[in-house]
């Protein structure tokens, strides 16, 4: 990026944005506003913001005591509790990094992603100490361990040494703290993304991105000092998506939901109800359960004004429905990944929008991943490499810029790929951006086929195969081809009963209804079954290899 | 302010922010929202983000086109109107500086003030051109005038030259314009204050500054792309107070009330109601006649939800009672100055203190300033410079540090001594700070009585004094005294049946009732009159001269 040199400012521009602020403000301003969180063994553990602030203080002391020096990583397994949001500013209030580990990573993913930090302690919740245990013998930067546990520290079985108890170190240090002020391009934590291919890439946040990224879900989200707030994001996904940051910058109520199980999801649900919560944000995988858990309540929970941000996956308009009809909750579709901290789009429904569409026009509207928000740069751009036109229609890859996106991968040769000259993040996604800046996701870069310059989306096809009562299951991958690069092949399950009766013939005059006659699959072949990987989803890998001779034989 | 260098990050720290990004986020998501503005004619213009957006990359060219360059400083003289709105994005946007022009100056402030910045432009509205006339014989760096009019350039009387017609110059251009990406830290804009004493000073807000700013207002006022926004504050007033850019920030309906006239802000009130304004930023001065004017309506407006920041002077409860009894619009009162940006307090209720307090004391602690915003430090420090406690009774100078705070006033020898070594900014202003953050300006630090190491508050003792029924008018000064460095001294204006018959010691015994016996004033004088100065404000800088040697004979 060329940046020009206007005329010099007399403004305090050398004054750094330091996450730790945040915390230091919401202590002089909203000292009295309650964090609650859920203990391992169902009871809730109750403090303030000043509470937070004065063991966040002692904690900086405490490592620094251990040794803990600016620049230093530090490793955290946790869960969502009140300890964690404790690390989250007192880790990077001595200068050091927060290193947030996926607790779903396997050992060695986990201890390859310890060694490319070269991260010094390890903060392990002690239900997750068999993980540290697994990983620590491959993991020779690690000069300790800090258990948060309720037990005596004598009492806690594990190899891993030394061994300090969390609240132990905090007891024997004094609540205040000489925060640094820190250049604020410094590192506030890291995440590492782990793609389906490849190492983990390490994304190294900056104290500047994320206390931008703070006062952007502020602006989206019209948070303030009156709304409670559930963390039911993981921590160690992309920062929690940013909410435990923007909570403290309005000072509002947080209720920590602890170590939640997958089983029992319904119990967020209570807690939602009885701590008052009115944003948060999570996924459909969590959103859906507790909605069935809301259903059976007796009395349903008046949720007006609420705002529930979900990710990672189209919400569900039945889902969006259901919290709408029945708490008067807003289920808002956003959009990002851990290159972007997260947030990219946001699902509003602007004034105009909401006057002159109808009802089910406005549900639809709200499956789209949303407008970008305000101070980022996002293009789709064609396989030409040239912006799409804004028609709703035409593919193209996702690009991102701006003060909260990663420029890079930590210490990642090879990567350099992921980036454009000028600056964008490839986010590897595909989609459309309709007139009014609405962005709708349809594909991933990798499975999109690309047919004579031309996009198809493999998701399209597939979706619209299904729509065909004959069709149990159906992938479309892009196969090599000797003209056009790529041309379309798709593989359908029958329904038994169909078996014999329906054609390829059938499948492709179906598609026709809605695909131009270029995008039509070349040939329909009929399986048994369609190759899936471990988690289940459609292995297009192993699809592309092989058919790969299908179209050049 | 010494930094600390952290571990590298690797997000887009390089991306900087630029105020005219805002304008283009609101073109490409929020392009069909209003902007209204009221003409000279009375009648309302009306277009759109995108229209601006046009009309502002017009602009961009055209000062290109005239020879504005990078870091070139071009004035502006106009009022509240869309043409304003485009030259606050359209001059930065071009990497000039915009030199807001205070309307209420004399020319020869102005001449000197437009010399000192070395404008090389005037844009003026045509209603002010007797300004430019008056100051363009004095100030060889103009290199032209721009007029905003309707009529035909030709019919303008006027002697300035070169004089371009506004319009005209759009109308040649193309609404398209290549933004240059801006160092953050490059001027953005410039207002000159106009302290009592001295020459105007100028702050240079910085890129970075305006951005940071204009999500601050966001954030504390939660505002969003549903709000409508009265731009009340006069635009060359600190950046009209941040709300044109926050407003756009959001997305926000803009309404602009043009060249409005003090006789008649009655007028104000209905161009309110018929918007359906719902957010905007003011004093009690325009307030006040405003509710007058809603009083005699005959269907109260519903403004349930309106937030109204106040600012200048501390707003009587009166009004703020009147606007939420009549109206449900709710005042806040905020402090800043030029030097700030200018927000640094604001006053809301923290929803314990709404549980907590009587209604009588919700009322009363709305007239405090309120609670320092997010992102800045706030420090109250006594005679002996150190913080004095937030007892919500000591006083203190108020100082303030960060992003949106100037941090020098632009080639102003001298001026050094407002600001700290460890960076804050003196504002001059005495106040008190009480447990909970709230801010309470008591004083200005030149009229404060400095006794013996401890400060006391001329305008509480004079308010005191008030309330004694044969008091009309008081003034309390500190005079100079050979042991204590200072000791008060208090001049009264009797009424009439009183006069002879209220002795000094009466008012003595009655500040008693309130003041500590050292507060008290050594002296009472009767006199016939307070000086005064020109705008009517006592004239604590004669009382101190003509009564210097009162307790040093």
């Amino acid at each position: 990026m060329k940046l020009v040199k206007g005329f010099p400012a007399t403004s305090q521009d050398d004054y750094p944005l330091n996450v730790h602020n945040i915390l230091k403000h919401a202590d002089r301003t909203f000292g009295r506003q309650q964090i609650v969180s859920k203990r391992h063994d169902g009871t809730f553990h109750r403090y303030t913001y000043h509470d937070a602030f004065g063991r966040v203080q002692q904690l900086a002391n405490a490592l620094k005591r251990l040794g803990v020096e600016v620049g230093d990583r530090v490793g955290v397994l946790a869960w969502n509790t009140y300890e964690n949001y404790e690390i989250y500013f007192g880790v990077p209030g001595t200068g050091a990094v927060m290193l947030l580990l996926n607790l779903r990573l396997t050992p060695p993913d986990l201890a390859w992603i310890i060694n490319h930090a070269e991260a010094k302690f390890l903060i392990c919740d002690e239900t997750l100490l068999p993980f540290a245990q697994a990983v620590a013998p491959q993991c020779p930067s690690l000069k300790g361990f800090i258990v948060i546990t309720q037990k005596n520290i004598k009492d806690v079985q594990t190899t891993v040494s030394p061994l300090y108890k969390y609240d132990d170190l905090l007891a024997a240090e004094k609540p205040e703290f000489d925060f640094p002020l820190m250049e604020e391009t410094s590192a506030y934590a890291a995440c590492y993304t782990t793609g389906t291919t490849g190492r983990p890439k390490g994304v190294y946040y900056s104290h500047r991105d994320v206390y931008l990224h703070s006062f952007c879900i502020a602006c989206n989200a019209q948070i303030s000092v009156t709304d409670t707030f559930l963390q039911l994001v993981p921590m160690f996904h992309a920062l929690g998506w940013g909410l435990p940051q923007a909570a403290t910058l309005v000072g509002g109520k947080i209720v920590f939901p602890g170590m939640y199980n997958l089983d029992r999801l319904g119990e967020l649900a209570d807690i939602m109800v009885q701590e008052g919560v009115n944003v948060s944000a999570g996924a459909p995988a969590i959103f859906l359960p507790m909605l069935e858990h809301i259903r059976k309540m007796e009395k349903k929970p008046d949720l007006k004004g609420a705002r529930f941000l979900s990710g990672a996956t189209e919400p569900p308009i039945s889902m969006m429905k259901g919290y709408w009809d029945l708490t008067g909750a807003e289920i808002i579709h956003a959009y990002g990944a851990t290159e972007t901290t997260p947030l990219v789009t946001v699902n509003r429904l602007k004034p105009w929008l909401m006057d002159e569409l109808p009802e089910d026009k406005r549900w639809d509207l709200k499956r789209k991943q949303g407008y970008c928000v305000v101070g980022l740069d996002i293009r789709v751009v064609g396989p030409d490499e040239k912006e799409v036109p804004h028609d709703g229609k035409t593919p193209g890859e996702i690009q991102v810029r701006g003060p909260w996106i990663t420029g890079s991968y930590y210490n990642a040769p090879g990567s350099e790929v992921q980036f454009t000259e000028d600056g964008y993040w490839r986010s590897g996604d595909v989609g459309t951006m309709d007139a009014e800046g609405y962005l709708k996701i349809t594909d991933r870069v990798k499975d999109v086929i690309k047919s004579g310059g031309e996009w198809i989306s493999s998701v399209d096809m597939e979706n619209e195969i299904l729509s065909h009562p004959a069709a149990l299951e159906a992938a479309v991958a892009g196969i090599i081809h000797p003209k056009w690069q790529e041309r379309p092949l798709a593989l359908v399950v029958l329904r038994p009963e169909y078996k014999g009766k329906t054609t390829a013939q059938d499948i492709k005059d179906h598609l026709a209804k809605t695909f131009a006659k270029w995008q039509l699959p070349d040939e329909v072949l009929f399986v048994d079954a369609i190759p899936k990987t471990s988690v289940g989803k459609i292995d297009k890998k192993v699809i592309r290899a092989d058919y790969k001779d299908q179209y050049s034989k």
